[in-house]
């Protein structure tokens, strides 16, 4: 079915959904963050993913995520080819996602747009969170690799259908619920790219490292995820497998 | 099968799902606010949705929303001679429920109508959260339409049987976790209703935009999945597809 | 199958599975509440209702909860000759949960019986909540209609396989969530017994209630459901159904 | 399937899901704990194994814990032979698991490495948690002998595909919501170890009850399942029916 889409639908599809990863995600950490917390913010971040997969997984496969559309790729799940498209539908639905929450949060007179996308950016050291560069960069790369060899696992057509968006959407989570005090958690250069723009400063000069790290995280899981398996079962696409 | 179903149980289903949401939601918020905050309420609207599509949603589609009802018509997945009658069992459940509500509180000595059901009803400014007008319109609106765009994409039949609940309620979920702050989330007129009419004053004057925008973000939402999708895929009736 | 499965089998089952909602939900108030809170507490009563059906739901029909059983039977889903026997099994497994938090709870210094299991009875005005009785029993009476209304209706047929624990368990964390600041929650007589038992005093008292109302309750919710969907639709078990 | 799978292959997905349990679950305890509390590091260990159940499920069984593996031979459903190599992966993926705690958790300053995983170890009386080692024992015995019984009984092939790794990860965080207070919840020695290896001290004295307790434990569960149900229903092997 998938292979029939029209590559316009998969891109506004993937962009729809990280425009709602980072709205969710950032969103609620950055308008809600003191009344939730890290808990709170955590499940955000995976019921966007949950969610969005249901909704348009069918019509783009759902990566919201150029570091899981690069492992997809490195796995032999998904087109190089496309690769670029994708990832510029996801930065754009990111960068959207970050304009949605400015527009929301600037009615309310306490914010600050630097100081709010400041402490809802990634970042290390003295800018955000005491760890150093390599906690960071160790932790990006492990748990960006998790996090693609889950969503290569489930979506092999080894899990009955449906039960997907489930385990990658919770996957998000559990990653989020340890990792947010070290870095604010990316595993996604859509979710950080936005958040820095509008922080600047710091923020921006720490944005190469969520770019980095997640991306070969991603490729790191696609390649783990290769090795123990013995290779790609199906073919190349991902989409219509969740 | 949906089209068997004589509509006074439709209705009667409608009535009581939103019976629940009010009930459950508004509820958690105005009974044990102080205990569980703001993602033990965002998690208890969450779960009236997802429990109450899977118990009713096979008789009436599970709406519970006149916001989504619209939604529905705008894409051409319901009815628009049955709007009217869908909206009226919706606002009289969600009456009901905060009647409920009240009958329940009022047995705590601590309890004050007018402060109680004003701290749960949605509102701006002075009066609840400190956001702009603009802001709450703003977030209705796009939180609305993300909404109905998910109940359309997870009952078009691409979904698997008995997944659609899920990802409606934890959706519903999401979108509390990041807009209590801004406005106590509405994007439901029915559950907006019954809490200004027992606090009156100030929450009935800013009743209006809980309707109004709600109902806007559900036409959005009705006519972007449209445009993506290429339209509706199965006829008009959403019953039967949860 | 079920109808083949021994009476014994069902009735370790349900004494199994009510030991597990005893030890599991007011296990977690006694012995975690200050570190969970309310939240948590109902996600853990929830959360023994959802595995425990999926484990033994298909052996026993996974009610674990006298007004359950009775309101299954007023809809005509379960066989009244067989209430007293299933009845008898939550109640034995509801008082052995408590021994189990018991032997537990006793091997921290800080724990007193009498005012630990006091703290996790049910109960109303100076001696738990500061709710009224009236408020107490008209919330035990439309929480358990409602309860047994969602497990009537998500195991009737129309619910695809395998969902109903999840839409019961969750419905069960929804009820917590709301009702655990007015009298702790019962909607369960197996599960208010042992408590009281341990506490003694003025819990054993206000016992009552919670035999009371929620058995009304059940009744209750399968009547609503009878009338709304007119009447059962496969003759008499339930079993088999989850 | 799986009884082709080959045994290299199921190893290694036994040691990276035990890694993911350890890395996530006393990872969050470590890393995120004041942040997340007990509800959260709950939810965060029931998180790894729904999604690593998910993922790996299919090419080992999916246990990730040597009592669970012991377990599941005792009730017959996996194969004696097997156990030390499958409880070795396992050991491995929870040694390499705090290592990765570790390498993140030092490039905080304020780590000690000695006092952050005695706080994340399991134990007793003055050492963790003023809790008797009877009671301990006891949680520990109990809590297993639940948690092998859940994943026999949703794995019997009763339960629907897919719906297992959901009851066996959230019957986990229930574990974990109940009895973290007591001893910070092991019912895994592959879970147990790790911590205690870098704790050192008073850890590594108590580690033994940790070993002991959950395997005999997950025999309890296995016997107690046997007797309740008559038996296994399908030959040895449980890989496959996840």
């Amino acid at each position: 079915m998938a292979t029939t889409t029209p590559m316009s639908s998969r891109l506004a599809a993937e962009a729809l959904g990280t425009f709602v990863l980072v709205l969710g995600g950032v969103g609620s950490a950055i308008i809600a963050g003191k009344a939730i917390g890290a808990h709170g913010v955590a499940l955000a971040f995976g019921l966007t993913v949950l969610t969005m997969a249901f909704a348009v997984g069918p019509i783009s496969g759902g990566h919201f995520n150029p570091a899981v559309t690069v492992g997809l790729a490195a796995a032999k799940r998904f087109e190089w080819s496309n690769v670029l498209l994708y990832v510029a539908a996801q930065v754009v639905g990111g960068v959207l996602g970050v304009l949605a929450i400015w527009a929301i949060a600037s009615g309310n007179a306490d914010f600050d747009r630097k100081s709010s996308f400041a402490s809802a950016s990634n970042g290390w050291g003295d800018v955000l969170s005491g760890y150093s560069l390599l906690s960071v960069l160790t932790t990006e790369v492990i748990f960006t690799a998790l996090f693609v060899f889950i969503i290569l696992a489930v979506t092999s057509g080894r899990t009955p259908d449906g039960f997907a968006p489930i385990a990658i959407g919770l996957a998000l989570t559990l990653i989020h619920l340890v990792t947010i005090p070290v870095d604010n958690t990316s595993v996604n250069p859509a979710r950080s790219l936005g958040p820095a723009l509008l922080a600047g400063g710091d923020s921006i000069e720490q944005l190469w490292a969520f770019i980095v790290a997640p991306i070969v995280g991603g490729i790191v899981g696609g390649i783990v995820y290769t090795l123990l398996t013995g290779g790609a079962r199906s073919g190349v696409e991902i989409e219509g497998k969740r």
